[in-house]
């Protein structure tokens, strides 16, 4: 998906975002957002957003000194998540179709802004709207379709917390389809809350499935960006499940079958996908580019 | 009010907005976008918003070419708030206080964003619900007691619409306090959908009430760049009414008293005033300064 207009006040709203959670000064904040103003004339607009994104949380880190400047949070969300384990297994143990239940609880994952709550009560109140949502698309019969006959699923991960919704996710598809091999990709580097090598062990993801890196410190999936290695399971993939909206803005016109799990966070996707602000899907693409316009 | 962090994405949202409604086409706004980007480093967050909003309105209307981008809008809304006057002037009649009824009527006109409303049936269900709204703050009490012995009334407009709002409540003013002399000002230029003399003279102000210019094409009011004579009313009237919140960050801190009259159109406001967003008030300001945190 290319960028839009309305990306750009976007982008200094994240970095904005981006420098509290990294708990930059007032001054490191006014530098980058300094720095980010002078950089709009670069941003192409024919670039998917999380190109842009990715200088975004890069500069972060430069200004903050630390590498991975959103550590903390996403240990944090991690150990949180983790803790809501029992009651997500025990939503998918006791649902009729567990395969439908595990996409729900990985759907739920990308609704909850973990950021946002402070008790397990209020989160377990959450997770029970998520889990009970009626999803405004929900491609579960193509996906269980095309699981049946799977040898190798790749699921793209997406942020730390939401990780640890994939690890039962996983665990369920292990256990209905245990003739397939489960790949799950991270990002190559720190880049905001987005889920690294050690945030997805610390979800206990290495229990579930073979943990791979996509090469690339991007807060999505940059084709010329992901190593080789990435791109062979990719392509090889039976199934990829691609877990939200940044995957999907680097991901919708990919030549290849793709589920997406996710929830439309910002107008601009909701408008591409026409569909509503908020909505959570799980959204079958067959492969190949979608039309899209190039106005705004 | 200074500026803080927060305004900077703001701004540029802003830009955005005021782009839309000036008709710029994509290749403008794109280019008025990154013109105000390179420009962020020179903003002083010790100035007040307005002035930035300022400098991004005149860049708008250089970019279109138009000196005033936003004639059609505003002559739109003032056209259909002309249209809901008989409403709001039967509220008043039949209120047991017109001066509190008048004083709500003029809230109404701040709370009300007439490029949201499509039908006048709409309106008229927004406007009832603005004027039956629970204030935050209301002090009224002080601002009747202040009136009763006014020989000279100032009130500071806002957005063309919100005009003719202001002109149901001057025109309440004239037959309560027939002593009084009121005046009414606008910007001295076009800035975005703030009224100029034109939008007061076609919102019927010049019936009740003597139409002067700040002086400024800034949508606030600068202490720096108003004209001597607007100064002058400013400092000898005996009441000031300020309408909206462009008005009131740039005078929050005045040295004289002050009822401001605003909804909370943003999240800085909202802490500035210690109330919540969305909040509608009529808030008495001794004179003096406020006390204010300089660091975000």
């Amino acid at each position: 998906m290319r960028s839009y207009l309305e990306c750009i006040p976007c982008f200094m709203s994240q970095a904005l975002r981006a420098a509290r959670i990294a708990q930059l000064d007032d001054e490191q904040t006014l530098k980058l957002l300094r720095i980010i103003g002078g950089k709009i004339k670069d941003i192409q607009l024919s670039d998917p957003p999380p190109k842009t994104g990715n200088m975004i949380y890069s500069l972060v880190a430069e200004i903050s000194g630390k590498r991975d400047p959103y550590e903390w949070v996403k240990r944090e969300h991690i150990d949180f998540a983790l803790r809501m384990l029992p009651f997500m297994e025990g939503y998918i143990d006791d649902a009729r179709d567990p395969v439908d239940a595990a996409m729900r609880v990985a759907a739920a994952g990308n609704i909850i802004d973990l950021g946002a709550r402070k008790t397990v009560e209020n989160v377990h109140k959450v997770l029970e709207d998520a889990l009970t949502l009626k999803h405004r698309r929900w491609d579960i019969d193509q996906l269980k379709s095309a699981l049946a006959d799977a040898r190798k699923i790749l699921v793209l991960g997406d942020n730390a917390g939401e990780t640890v919704f994939d690890f039962a996710m996983m665990k369920t598809l292990r256990r209905v389809y245990p003739g397939a091999g489960i790949f799950f990709s991270v990002r190559g580097g720190p880049t905001i809350n987005d889920a690294t090598y050690k945030d997805a062990v610390r979800s206990r993801i290495d229990e579930v499935a073979t943990i791979i890196s996509t090469g690339s410190d991007a807060p999505g999936i940059l084709m010329d960006e992901v190593s080789p290695e990435f791109l062979e399971i990719f392509n090889s993939a039976d199934v990829v499940i691609s877990k939200g909206q940044g995957n999907y803005e680097t991901l919708n016109d990919a030549p290849r079958p793709i589920f997406f799990v996710m929830t439309v966070k910002c107008e601009v996707v909701a408008r591409h996908l026409n569909l509503p602000e908020g909505s959570s899907v799980l959204y079958f693409h067959p492969g190949g580019k979608s039309s899209e316009r190039m106005t705004d």
